[in-house]
């Protein structure tokens, strides 16, 4: 990548989220910096996911996911878990507090500000990930505070981004 | 909307931006928060512009756009200027330091961190806004420092959000 998009991509501001979906009673959640909101009326987010990561196939199948809002003193450990391990390979969910919703789509009930549960309207490919846009159906509010950007992630904590993620960006010349 | 939808959307973050495009030598541009990347390979970003919009007139006839990522300090006045105007009635880069790229599509110099041109891939039809999706063909940097999020402009500038904006949410119940 160009180093000037580069340096111009990075001055962008994110939020941190878990994404989480099921097939059944198997529950997978990941973590991720691109949700937004994109209309009003009706209240739609779109999701970005990597195809390679087992949310992706989980989404595609159900049509339903949600959006579980970060706090700002998330533990690195936590990050860890919903970040950088594949839900191919372990149970996020097994030592993690959450509900379901009707659908038995989870969501978080620890490191949470709020959740919503989204059902897929469109499923737009871009390559490498899908762009899910959905409706919100639900809104659960979890706890109170600020919540956990990209910023503080990278900046306070020194955390680093995954290689799957719509913003790992690796600055190929100098 | 349900009052649990509005607090969920509002617990997201959000950076604050200038989408500019043109026509010819017409030249225009309007805050947004709703800019992301959704790709690193190729470098791609989505932006929401709501279809009442002359920015969006324009991005849909030339495919091609810029956004500049608002510093922190930029003042209530060119918030007001490019967040609050209608392109229609004023000539919004008259008093305002740009460049243009070869395109002929214009990008800021002032209250700005950083700049990109993108060429437009993809229109998703959302109702009330369209979703562009493109890719990022040149990137400036612009000049240092924190850039303006959508929580500061709210919290500590205390702004307000445009009605045709993605996120002009009203609680409708209580």
């Amino acid at each position: 990548m160009d180093e000037w998009i580069f340096k111009s991509l990075c001055a962008m501001t994110y939020g941190l989220y878990v994404v989480s979906s099921c097939d059944g009673e198997k529950l997978n959640g990941q973590i991720t910096n691109t949700v937004f909101q994109v209309t009003a009326d009706p209240a739609r987010v779109a999701v970005g996911v990597n195809k390679k990561n087992l949310t992706h196939d989980y989404i595609e199948k159900t049509g339903r996911f949600s959006v579980s809002v970060l706090k700002q003193e998330t533990p690195m450990l936590f990050i860890g878990l919903f970040g950088f391990k594949s839900g191919r390979d372990i149970n996020k969910f097994e030592k993690t507090g959450y509900k379901k919703y009707e659908s038995g789509v989870p969501f978080l009930l620890e490191n949470s500000l709020a959740a919503m549960e989204i059902t897929v309207e469109q499923s737009v490919d871009l390559g490498t990930h899908t762009l899910f846009i959905g409706s919100v159906v639900k809104g659960e509010k979890i706890s109170d505070g600020p919540a956990l950007t990209y910023d503080y992630y990278h900046n306070v904590m020194k955390g680093k981004t995954q290689k799957n993620a719509t913003t790992y960006n690796v600055e190929t010349s100098s």
